[in-house]
């Protein structure tokens, strides 16, 4: 076990930040508010990127690169996004800097002033709807399903890796329809294919549902999520999904002509996921030992460590690896042969349990002797001697197996911890404790916010599949026709 | 033809910004000096992104990424550096905006100002060797090889798509090393790497040589260069490789102790390549018809258009069809259908000549019947009449004669314009004329300078492969031990 790592139990927001730190994941920079994402953990991320991007192109999107600068008067055009977003922008207001007259260093150039602020995107709703309408005139220009991967800033305070950080990265797909109902079908798409990949590459069973009024996206009409259960019993938002109407259309003047000639509106969606993903990951299934990546994911899948004493044992080994090694490797699975001598196999076990590598195969002297091989599992922490005889076949089935496993084991706690709650004490309690609480409510934005300020708890969404079965609002005791789910939230 | 499109030889620098426009590559934004990577270029970004990206990592580097931000001391600590990028820095100076208190819109709120003002990076030594401090202690951390993928703002006022905007997009090597040798084979690796690239994948033949001191990276020992020549006769640096010397260590205190136990700063190298690819990619091989790109780099590498008058006429072609498209998809290629019955065939032909598709199948009703099918071919604009049978293997063979092809008539290009130069009248003419111009330079800056001044015309690079041959500055008359490269330059 990694020695000094925080058990969960003790400190389950100290045990997170030093996994991030030791794992090589990330850390905070010396630029305030912002992160590095090291070698380690951007493997992760390519890894979602590709999956999620494949995802999004077999959906018919294409990508495209859209500026990093929002001029402010873009930013004021639709009301409701420009208030939603002014408190976290990060403005630049000059274009160049010259040395101090006064002395060494550089200053601000007071006569590079912009005529206009320009926000660092927190989003790009405005300067795409901006550009969308030199592109859209007619209903043959549409649907236009465009997809962006980039930085964003939302100016933070009180920062945590991965969860919340000044500037991150993230994917905002951005699409124009013909008419309301084709633009809800994709705003439903489009949470759906957030729903698979944390389903199927994360291994992070979902809520899917729909935010409150007051939950959502500045500028929506409606806001879709994906809410996801961390071990500590709190709620992760991990991808959204907006139906904007036509608000940006209006804002921004896109209009076409319609199959009858009559102008129209363009109808509007917006979906995005980042980097925060990678915390949600974390989050959900990693153990006092360190990291627990779901195969898909992991930027090492096997990994190889030979147990010695002497050079001479060290090259018999490695001899009877090779013929592993390219037998695992020709099956696709990402493979690494730890031959370093700098490192003892003890500690070697160590880091890659810290790191979270799916399956460790050991071999020693004793193993050549008797054609065997320890397989060891990342995500059960058990092991087993096997014969060598078949094992990459096995190896391929495991990771499979792991990945299953994974996604179980987070879907039972999920279970274990999501309850349905009736009264108000009742309702106080749970939350106290943690989990996804099932509760009535009046529909009210009074009620949510008397709850969220009581309990500190918020309505992480009204799910697509709750069972429609009249109660009383577990706050004000009003008529309520189906539960939402309530929980803190990062 | 495409109407239209202004002819190179009328308007070189419209017959680009129309090309750009008309082929859907990109476009100027409403946000000053920034551009919109449009659908259709984005995926030709994508294609070198990966094929670059793959030769990163096989040459042993991870990515990973850095922030955004540089704050202005950071920048200040490498003296030239920061002289360097001063005058181009885009300045966030507050980090809110608040309702404008007089009426409508939103204003910077004046109590949002930082204490320290952000650049928006130029280019990301300052921050990342801030970080290396943390990750460099002893030689086992070295050599730390690391690239990352992002967006880059310098300040510009004539913008010109992918040539020179304020913002691009890049990628950013960064490597740290244990000995000087190392650090200098590290930066001609790499400077490798990009030569192999530009012409195996862009057609591209490159003089690889090191930049004269004045036209060096700011802060670099070093500077290695790709240079191309456009088919205007100007020269397009496509890509640099620096060796940093120690200068960033000092600059930001990374020490590491080595082998025999002493400490050392370590030694850096930094290199990039930009969406200004882009642009080298459509002024070398695109003609008056439009784009023409090298197979490897096309979004689409093979179109198939029916030629019909009936829908009857176009169901039996359809049904011919497929089993030339899945035999052809099978093969790996790229390749799409235009069935699209709102635009004739004759439209869509020129609008994949206007896109550089590389090979073009039409096939009509006389076909069906004669089991033949037209191929016609983009860099060379002809086409011939062939059997169906065995047309995927052609296509393939013919794919790969294409982008040789189009190497090889680059390479021609740049072999008749270029020109050995001994008198200061041959050389201020032909410099006039365009093309690359090999003559003698005395090694003086004063040299270079008076030379830019009259005649517009920079040192491009000291070619690696240039003999070593005396002769009398072009200029000063003074001794010279090897000619170098000048040309006038984007």
């Amino acid at each position: 076990m990694s020695k000094g790592l925080t058990k969960r139990s003790e400190n389950y927001s100290e045990w997170y930040n030093e996994l991030v730190e030791r794992a090589d994941l990330a850390q905070h920079s010396a630029v305030k508010g912002c992160m590095v994402i090291k070698p380690y953990g951007f493997a992760i991320w390519e890894k979602m990127q590709r999956a999620l991007d494949d995802m999004f192109k077999a959906t018919g999107h294409q990508n495209a690169y859209f500026p990093l600068f929002v001029p402010k008067s873009f930013l004021e055009k639709e009301e409701e996004h420009a208030e939603g977003f002014a408190k976290e922008c990060a403005v630049v207001t000059h274009y160049r800097l010259k040395t101090n007259p006064d002395g060494k260093g550089l200053i601000v150039d007071p006569d590079a002033k912009l005529t206009e602020e320009l926000i660092i995107r927190p989003t790009s709703e405005a300067v795409i709807w901006n550009t969308y309408k030199g592109w859209i005139q007619s209903w043959r220009d549409l649907p236009l399903l465009i997809n962006q991967w980039c930085n964003i800033v939302r100016w933070e305070m009180r920062t945590r890796i991965f969860l919340r950080t000044a500037e991150f990265l993230w994917q905002e797909g951005h699409t124009a329809h013909a008419t309301e109902a084709e633009a809800i079908e994709e705003t439903e798409k489009m949470l759906g294919v957030y729903a698979t990949f944390a389903e199927e590459w994360m291994s992070l069973p979902v809520i899917q549902g729909v935010k409150t009024p007051s939950e959502r996206f500045a500028g929506a009409i409606d806001t879709y999520c994906i809410e996801a259960l961390m071990q500590d019993g709190k709620a992760l938002q991990s991808g959204t999904s907006h139906f904007l109407g036509q608000n940006f259309a209006k804002a921004f003047d896109v209009k076409f002509t319609n199959k009858e000639g009559q102008l129209e509106y363009a109808w509007a969606t917006s979906w995005g996921v980042s980097t925060r993903l990678m915390g949600a990951l974390i989050m959900a299934h990693s153990d006092d030992n360190g990291l627990v990546l779901p195969p898909k994911l992991a930027p090492i899948q096997v990994v190889i460590v030979p147990i010695y004493k002497t050079p001479e044992d060290l090259a018999k080994i490695s001899e009877a690896v090779n013929p592993i090694f390219e037998e695992i490797k020709s099956k696709g699975i990402s493979v690494k042969y730890d031959d370093d001598d700098k490192q003892r196999s003890g500690w070697k076990f160590a880091e890659y349990e810290l790191k979270g590598v799916p399956v460790r195969l050991g071999l020693g002297s004793r193993d050549l002797e008797n054609g065997t091989i320890e397989v060891a599992r990342r995500d059960t922490l058990t092991k087993e001697s096997r014969s060598v005889e078949g094992i990459a076949e096995h190896i391929s089935d495991l990771l499979e197996e792991i990945q299953t496993n994974i996604y179980d084991k987070a879907l039972k706690f999920r279970e274990e911890n999501t309850f349905n709650v009736d009264t108000w004490d009742d309702f106080k309690a749970q939350i106290e404790k943690g989990g996804f609480v099932m509760a009535h409510w009046d529909g009210t934005a009074e009620t949510e916010e008397a709850i969220k300020n009581e309990t500190k708890a918020t309505i992480r969404c009204i799910p697509f599949n709750s069972i429609e079965q009249a109660g009383t609002c577990v706050y004000s005791g009003k008529e309520s026709a189906k539960r939402v789910v309530f929980a803190k939230a990062y």
